[in-house]
């Protein structure tokens, strides 16, 4: 890729700020653990991967910054940066999937501070690295869905920007223009941030691959006009059962998908099943603050005093879902029977 | 209501401009023809039953200015004018409408061209009266649909704004309102033109009628969540079939609506049928330009090169429609009986 979302560079973590583009490509150089979780809680960084990476690497960041050698003080004191790590958003899985792999490293039993720093800094790379290798894997597995000459849209981004690298719906697209296919690419603009517009355009721009944006009430038009044959989306949160919480509009978009007869699939590596929930009527759906709705960069669309609802995620239900690409493969129907495979098959490899 | 879209003062079109809402309240003094063409293009005045009135204005106006005591030179000039108004915006049926009640009365055989002007002026006026009167009628007609207690989500503006005064599916719930019924009002924001998030929150708040706004792309998640229990829209063309031409994103909702079997109402005047054709498949749907969608108010939201579409209405097949509601009654299915009933009956009522 042409950019990093985010690197661990001369001991700050250097992060794109996404808030800013595409008009400006800046970086925030983050110093201690709180400047991360401000980064996540803002969204200059986001995505449900890039956040997991971010929240690693802020607490091996926070590791470094503290002055004792003193075991026990520092293990508590991790801990409570760990738990401030977990707080900043609680929709997408990956953010705790990765806290609790900072966690585990943080309460194996190594008597020695500094050893204890040094491996956390190693896991939260070891996140990294191997985030941008799955992407990759998720490419390589997804490529086969995209046909020479479709059209295929996407929602909000699930692109490199939202990961450590690469991308995840983004990713297939990825692999399969690099096999030479070319297609048609569109994206919803993705109210109220604006991700589609913003970010999804931004990188694929910057890779050279040509994208059209529509506003997120065009989509169901363009799929009757024919324009549409494969819909590709992330994923925040993944249940047992398949059920899928993404940004706000995918819900919406998966149910024209099933009107048309458009192929509908969720695009995450497996660190995005939540293995604790059996449906996503639990999955806590993150409820933002309603200027994001009534406001456009800081000015008002709205009369004052007019009322607004702004959640930032739906749950699409695992019937409208026509598969899973993940790195060990594309999870087909019924998802009872191959989700649970997915899980315990080594080398999982269905089409 | 506390205001007026239009109307016709001291020999001008006052047109309230509706591209400046809801921060300032500001009016364009039209003095001849080509001004109010010019508002009809730009959108200062939009919405079907409103452009159907401002072409007559402008056209009675047009027939003021003209400076000739020969009747054969004030047929020609004023054909002009009329050709050129219909030239303004093309799908909606309105236009063509009132343009055409207008060249009726201009090709009837009075040689004064005085009492030409002064026929064309009154014309002009019955057109913009009996519009409000007509608005009226369908909220009396409308106001059954809307139960207390319940959520109506609406798309757009088909409100006074769109209309010489009152609306169309916001005079039904003006309507039910005034009958003492309590209900939430949700709408759309509709990108890109925003006139959910601008017009109907500032007539709704005008009037008193509480209002929450919401992306385009929530609008699925909240029918899940059983908040919507009504869809009322209105219309830009109405083919014989019942297929229906609105704002961008009716369609979508429409799809929705009959997932989540929430029964979805189109109202509009019987003006907006369009005698002249069977279905919407022939509905001419206007393009506009790109930078609607790739800026919001003005400001670039996505990086220069990006290709965007703009297809500023769709088409509702007539299946996924419960219902119109019209000055003269609320047409159930089955449609292809009771629309001919409705276009050959005076008294036609029923719901």
């Amino acid at each position: 890729m042409k950019f990093k979302p985010i690197e661990w560079k001369n001991d700050c973590v250097r992060i794109l700020d996404q808030r800013k583009l595409p008009h400006e490509v800046s970086y925030l150089e983050c110093r201690d653990a709180s400047s991360v979780a401000k980064a996540i809680k803002t969204m200059a960084i986001r995505g449900a991967p890039a956040i997991g990476v971010a929240a690693a690497m802020g607490i091996a960041l926070a590791g470094e910054r503290i002055r004792t050698y003193r075991p026990e003080i520092f293990r508590r004191e991790m801990e409570k940066v760990c738990n401030q790590m977990a707080k900043t958003r609680p929709t997408a899985v990956n953010l705790f999937w990765a806290t609790n792999r900072m966690k585990r490293i943080l309460n194996e039993s190594v008597l020695d501070v500094k050893k204890k720093k040094d491996q956390l800094k190693k896991e939260a790379l070891n996140i990294y690295r191997e985030d941008i290798d799955i992407n990759q894997k998720i490419g390589e597995m997804g490529r086969v869905l995209v046909q020479e000459g479709v059209g295929v849209l996407t929602h909000c981004n699930a692109g490199a920007l939202a990961t450590a690298g690469y991308g995840t719906a983004l990713g297939v697209l990825y692999a399969a223009w690099a096999e030479g296919k070319r297609f048609q690419i569109y994206v919803d603009e993705t109210r109220p941030q604006l991700q589609g517009a913003r970010l999804t355009t931004w990188e694929l721009l910057q890779e050279g691959l040509p994208v059209t944006v529509i506003t997120d009430n065009m989509a169901g038009w363009l799929m009757k006009k024919g324009k549409i044959h494969l819909v590709l989306v992330g994923a925040d949160r993944i249940a047992l059962n398949g059920d899928t919480a993404n940004k706000i509009g995918t819900y919406s978009l998966a149910i024209l998908s099933k009107y048309h007869h458009v192929p509908f699939y969720v695009v995450a590596p497996i660190s995005t099943f939540d293995l604790t929930l059996t449906s996503g009527a639990d999955i806590p759906i993150e409820e933002r603050e309603i200027k994001e709705v009534t406001c456009f960069q800081g000015i008002p669309t709205t009369p004052k005093g007019v009322g607004a609802l702004n959640p930032a995620f739906d749950v699409t239900p695992h019937p409208l879902i026509r598969g899973f690409v993940t790195e060990k493969g594309i999870v087909q129907k019924p998802f009872n029977k191959n989700l649970k495979k997915l899980f315990s098959t080594p080398n999982f490899r269905e089409a």
